[in-house]
């Protein structure tokens, strides 16, 4: 089948991923980049948005079901209230973009557009936390921050602007605030896995890695298709850092005053990123069902003497999955072929293809096509609507056992340095290694090749042998170290 | 009934309405006001955003049922864009928030806050509409968005930063123009309407208070316990101005090209501070069970020797409620009684209470009592999760109805400037007379009285008689006003 040159991909997944990247999200109609003098920006189009809206309502139902309230804090935060969380969390210094001017005037404190909000909005689960009756609270925001970072954009990877959620809870114990961080990670490892298609490795980042302030930070990891993993989500465990230092405390069934036990967690749309770069392909976009904005494309073949019995059928089809609640759209344009039509269908994304003409017509059948990977089977006319669910599982399950082969492949263990360097530098992915906690046996990995910690899995996912030495200084192990290069 | 001094309003709706309001929408936990430094701004809290994602999740179905599509636009706008527009649209010149430092560095150019959207949205539609098959094309979205105006705070209707959607839309015609523009002020009357209990006015807005640059203004209007008139949502037929301004051409069928006709819409959260407004009472918060987030409060009314069976049979209720798909709370705490909380549950707007004591237990019952009004029946324990529905229905007609009534009393005639003016400062609410079109008989109720033509009605909804002349100068009236003072 010959591709439109104007419309289809003309770059190569394999070999030049990132330029492929920014030409899928262009021509899949996804995004945009910003127009001069707003370099780092990008703007979502619908076929952008409707991803990330569905991202947003699977996780905003799963933080719902678990007692999550949703609330809105200001876009701006004063400097002085980053400087008190400087001051508190060593470390912590966003780049951020600056307003000093309201109007026609300047104003007397310049005020930072939020590039994350827990300083303004700790002081406030300060005033609502009382006694331990208030506890646990837990509030989530969905909204747009900005981090003035000078690179390459990369939509929804790398912008000055993006778009995320970040929960913040306050909790009676240790262990409570414990439970609600691993909630988090198991929410976000499950809409990864059940939304998107991807599998993810967990764990926790390196003591000198974690989030300033943090007591533990939790990671769910996607390894992309250029062999580098991407931090997928975040979930903080904070102890009593933040809480004593924005005094939320509260008083517990004796009256005696206690320091709460607090949480941050946050994805980003870097998720959409992320789907993305995983499954699609050198004809475009490849979306699992659970997400795609059409999960149906019907493509009518008529000659002129049976266009009319054609696109009559394929209304009716049409008509049978969308009252069934499938998402459907009938290609009855006449300025383009069918070839076109599966061309741009493809680069759109769409996972499932009904291909009607005369013979279907005639045998009471349907031609069903999967993308990626063509497959071609005829259904029945009679129950199509029940019948195309198996398919939409189908395809979700070639996506998945393709993501989650590649994600087998590429962890590799080794046990020296030398190893550890080559088997990144040949392969890129995971090397998973025994490790003795000590950030310089980090860097004699980091400095050669940008390769780090992206995190220790577990002791309950993954447990260490109890005599294993660490593979660079030979002293004993304490964790299982997954280096990685990473986004 | 004893009332909670602390927990409880003690300003009075009918003679501080303002100071009232202010205390109901922090007393109920819908909002607080920002820190120092940032007046101007408001903490939404869960309760009270929970209510605007009632409103958005409304609307965003409408939209999506009639063919739009939500994107997502930056944050920021170039100072050129806005002075662009500025050129193309008399009248259009903003205060708002500028950014002019990136981290360290000063920016080249500034980067406004976006006050609202087109002047960077009109661009994108210009490059994605092509061909007349690219058309209607309708994009909105869901943001904040700042202006820089100084004035008293009033939560959800004076805030520097607030939330809203805008929507844009480009059509072939003038009347495919003016039918999309019809579709969305139907959309926002109808979510007041039957979301809100909140009746509406509807009309278009005087030729000299148009939107700048649009062809014509429509409005819908609510009238506020205190006899302003509130603003409520607006769209705007543009015409082909800001489609020649930003280049949004089509090519037609015959490959001539031609200007696409655009329109614009766009509702507040001061949608949410209409509600509030609207309803509630000396209380506190009263909504309708359509938005309400908790549709059921139950309480229990126990002695130590009841309490056993009177917590089981309420928890039989809640359940069986819940799996109705109710939205329902049981307040079981023991360190309250009922009289507390049924305060607490009135001051935060629940609509219907359960009361459940050994009575209701032994006969099979429950008390159930409306609010705002406080009538009380007794309902068999069977069938409940029924019942309750008619309940609900009950509640949201007597709101309705009291609104309806109060709009309908303060619609009021008038026919000379001295009777409008002693008509409005008598009663507030809405004078209608006939008028000229002619500002400057708009001008003598304004200056004395700050009242200003809020709308004049469509042919349709309401003719004028044909020799009907303008109340103020006398000479031949093309249309009816609606004078009224105004948020």
């Amino acid at each position: 089948m010959s591709k439109n040159q104007e419309l289809g991909i003309t770059e190569s997944k394999e070999h030049n991923t990132g330029e492929w990247y920014a030409e899928v999200v262009q021509k899949a109609g996804l995004a945009n980049y910003a127009p001069e003098g707003m370099s780092g920006f990008i703007i979502t189009r619908p076929r952008g948005y409707a991803l990330w809206e569905s991202i947003q309502q699977n996780l905003d139902a799963k933080f719902k079901k678990t007692g999550v309230q949703n609330a809105y804090f200001p876009l701006f935060i004063p400097e002085s209230y980053l400087e008190r969380e400087k001051d508190i969390v060593e470390g912590f210094d966003p780049e951020v973009a600056w307003v000093t001017h309201g109007g026609h005037d300047e104003l007397e404190e310049r005020l930072a557009v939020r590039p994350t909000s827990e300083s303004i909005i700790a002081p406030y689960m300060a005033q609502w936390v009382r006694s331990h009756r208030d506890l646990p609270l837990r509030v989530n925001q969905w909204a747009s921050v900005v981090r003035w970072e000078a690179t390459d954009t990369k939509p929804f990877f790398r912008t000055k602007e993006f778009l995320w959620q970040e929960g913040h809870t306050a909790h009676e114990t240790h262990d409570d605030a414990w439970e609600e961080t691993i909630t988090r990670l198991d929410q976000y490892q499950s809409m990864y896995e059940d939304l998107l298609a991807i599998p993810v490795l967990r764990g926790q980042k390196p003591d000198h890695d974690k989030f300033p302030g943090a007591h533990t930070t939790t990671t769910v990891e996607a390894l992309m298709p250029d062999g580098k993993s991407v931090q997928a989500g975040t979930s903080h465990h904070l102890g009593t850092s933040f809480a004593e230092a924005f005094d939320i405390t509260y008083s517990d069934e004796d009256d005696e005053i206690q320091a709460a036990h607090t949480t941050s967690w946050g994805l980003s749309w870097r998720s959409l990123g992320a789907l993305i770069m995983t499954h699609s392909d050198d004809q475009g976009l490849v979306l699992p069902p659970t997400i795609a904005p059409e999960q149906v494309v019907i493509v009518p073949i008529w000659q002129e003497d049976t266009q009319e019995e054609v696109l009559s059928y394929a209304e009716g089809v049409k008509k049978e999955l969308e009252d069934a609640g499938i998402r459907v759209e009938l290609d009855a344009r006449e300025q383009h072929n069918p070839g076109f039509k599966f061309n741009e269908w493809e680069l759109k994304g769409v996972p499932v293809r009904f291909e009607i003409g005369p013979y279907e017509v005639a045998d009471e059948e349907i031609t069903v096509v999967h993308r990626p990977d063509g497959e071609s089977t005829k259904e029945d006319r009679d129950g199509i609507a029940e019948a195309v669910i198996d398919h939409f599982d189908e395809v979700y399950a070639k996506l998945y056992a393709t993501a989650e082969e590649n994600l087998a492949e590429n962890v590799r263990e080794a046990d020296s340095r030398e190893e550890i360097l080559g088997t990144i530098g040949q392969h890129g992915g995971y090397v998973k290694t025994p490790w003795c906690g000590d950030e310089s046996c980090e860097d004699v990995i980091k400095e050669p090749l940008s390769a780090e910690i992206v995190m220790c899995p577990f002791d309950d996912d993954e447990a260490l042998d109890d005599d294993a030495v660490c593979s660079i200084c030979g002293e004993q192990a304490t964790q299982t170290a997954y280096f990685a290069k990473n986004y």
